[in-house]
């Protein structure tokens, strides 16, 4: 099994989520899908539609984790500029792509084909194509950065045509132990457990509902055997928190 | 009426998002009601229960908006360093706070105040306490950086209890436009009526049901007058479309 780890950004491109207007669904879809494809999302920005800040993201995010996610932008509208700030980032030409022109001609037929639906068709030099099997026009992949659509339809649809070409590391597994009290009860413990349990990470998330609080901790690890002894430990401390505060 | 322009970034913290084992809340309530106020939310970022990523995430964002906000990190376990974290992004010294460990001794009784429990007393030098009505436990100010907590039910309480320390600007006014129409039919018209207006920005968004699709148009600006210009124009763009393609 491999041991390497694959990292991921994500930058979601959009006045519409920053505004409040959109309530993003696509941070909580991609995080998941990943973590369970067995790459880390590692960081996750929001950007307007604006070139200059989609480029920042995209170079700094470029270089730093194994790949780069983008969506939002790629519609035939005015204020759909990814494919350009893609180019500008990676210093690239871009330009009508023949393969993408011909995919949208046949969508949408000679007479209907006109200038903003060409706009689709605008690809940074050197990119592949991702599939878009809801609406055609494609989304594209440049060296590590893949650019999709913002509908969530539409950009699950491209992360599922991808995913054959992503590599994929060890995958990071969990086990989620529900603690009736609250975190701070158990907090001294799951830090000790924590410190003997070096190659786990160990999350405690509080949650109250009819003003009763409550606990899940969430154990995480890559090796199946450190991650159930951590668990143990976890499962054994809030047992006799609960026996103390209960 | 004030013509000056307040912004915020605002930053998630927390490996929980990021795994997507818990699902954000946060971003949608805050975009929305930074709107309503009359803030420009203009980036937001999410990272991990990582030192050094949360210091480079406040350090970029501090210095680039009028207001950092930031959520998640600031409960009693070992995974919740946002404290040490601002504390160390703005080079100040961080300990017990006498304000904090008052509001905490007394909510929790001498008895139970362990040491993890106090470890939510431990604020950045120099920073204002924000008031959680939900669980006691503070936020802080530091500067222009409000840091609060994750869970959505007390992050929202301590973004009202900040409210009336915000600056706010003139508002952005909207205005949305149902199209039954796919946006590359009126993309064309679209991207002529944002040359002429300037003053606003108009925006496109698809969507699909059963196959058909469907657009809204926002038309956002600060200024009324221009703003109703610019609708009105949306307007009889979408009802050429419509005779042209339906």
């Amino acid at each position: 099994m491999s041991t390497t780890i694959i990292t991921a950004g994500y930058i979601v491109i959009g006045d519409e989520i920053l505004s409040g207007r959109t309530k993003d669904k696509n941070i909580g879809f991609l995080a998941s899908y990943l973590t369970d494809l067995g790459i880390d999302l590692c960081e996750v920005r929001v950007v307007p539609d604006v070139e200059q800040k989609i480029v920042e993201a995209i170079n700094a995010l470029r270089s730093e984790y194994t790949y780069v996610f983008t969506s939002g932008g790629i519609g035939p509208t005015h204020d759909d500029i990814t494919a350009d700030a893609v180019a500008k980032a990676f210093g690239v030409s871009i330009d009508l792509d023949p393969r993408a022109y011909q995919l949208l001609l046949d969508y949408y037929g000679e007479g209907n084909f006109n200038v903003s639906r060409q706009r689709m068709a605008r690809i940074p030099a050197g990119a592949d194509l991702i599939e878009n099997t809801v609406s055609i026009a494609p989304g594209f992949r440049l060296e590590n950065v893949h650019v999709m659509a913002g509908v969530p339809q539409i950009m699950q649809a491209m992360v599922l045509a991808i995913t054959p070409t992503l590599k994929t590391g060890q995958k990071m597994l969990s086990v989620t132990i529900d603690a009736p009290l609250a975190e701070s009860s158990i907090a001294t413990e799951l830090g000790k457990i924590q410190e003997n349990f070096p190659q786990t990470s160990i999350g405690s998330y509080p949650h109250s509902k009819d003003g009763k609080f409550s606990t899940q901790v969430v154990v995480r690890s890559r090796a199946n055997d450190v991650l159930e002894q951590a668990s143990e430990a976890v499962r054994a401390a809030v047992e006799a928190a609960k026996t103390k505060f209960l």
